[in-house]
């Protein structure tokens, strides 16, 4: 998984069948020191996250093994909302 | 997903019998900020989009997972063709 | 699925089982404009390409979904030798 | 696999419900010389891996084919924690 | 898949159950010109491999789909030792 800011979101009416109903996220990805690494990504949103938080998501076949995104075709999504996390005991990140 | 935008069509007449009657589009990978990231790919057109539009599309397995490449050897597929995104609320980009 | 050019072929005589009888061949991955863009791949040859050629592959789980490489592990498969394409109208390569 | 230094761990309360009870840790990637490459990912410990260890990890489908991650959305896994490695028959790096 | 020279042996005691038994080689990436691209990767070895041959390796879950890996949590795979390659006709490597 790789850390991300929600960034905002997608809108898209004509899609695949079987990605009605999804709801997708615009995430920056960034770094370990919480600052943006360049990257970005489209993706489900199986936890609710809003924009600004913090979170993780999958990417690849994983993408498919949460209920909200089963055998759909969907390579990335929000799988969790980051509390904080540490780098050698010092905390990098709170939210 | 990642965002880009059609740049045009390939046309390859010899090719694996499972790829037979695809349609294949070329895509200009495209950042946050509706500019070309330099990157290309070539993938198969599940939502009918022309030249110059804005998409999403999926790579991997996630890209068989339509049922325009069911089981083709295809590992991109243009899901959905983008309307609008936001950026901290405001509107990057609209159709 | 990315565009390459065959620059030649890979002779591996010590090799795991299954790949027996496939034939490896070197593509040189180029851009949009034609050009190599500095990357290479080792791909199984599913449609009987020449050095020269400007060809698409597959990579990942899709590269084992052709007849010729089901089942084996391989992750990048020579899909359809490139006829042309064509950028915002304009044709960029023809064979 | 890629070579990893544990760098901490991530907390993240609100998540996808098929990923309760894994734990995440925080990695910097490492080069063959033992110094950090810049990049990051978050991965679930199969091993028990402590901060400041170097680790090995898989990533994408592989990910999930450990007892501890099967079936869940997970798509990096450290699978080992790694006693030392030799480069040209000079050991590079010794826990 | 890639081109890669076997620069060493890693070694981890402590390790996922379904790892045991595996042999790891950490892989020094090379380019078509048989230099390093500065790239690693630690891959399981189903051919035999020494330090200092040329081999190639698969990525991904095809790294599974030999009887050496089947169902490890294993994302990469030495599959052949290659012997040469040519490019445009000229040999660029012999063993």
């Amino acid at each position: 998984m790789l850390l991300a800011r929600v960034a905002g979101t997608v809108v898209a009416s004509r899609k695949e069948v079987r990605l009605e109903g999804l709801k997708f996220l615009l995430l920056e990805q960034i770094g370990v020191d919480n600052k943006p690494t360049g990257g970005h990504v489209v993706a489900a949103d199986a936890v609710g996250a809003g924009v600004g938080e913090v979170v993780m998501y999958a990417s690849g076949s994983s993408a498919r093994q949460t209920e909200y995104t089963h055998e759909r075709p969907c390579d990335a999504v929000v799988m969790a909302i980051v509390d904080s996390w540490e780098v050698d005991g010092d905390e990098q990140f709170r939210k």
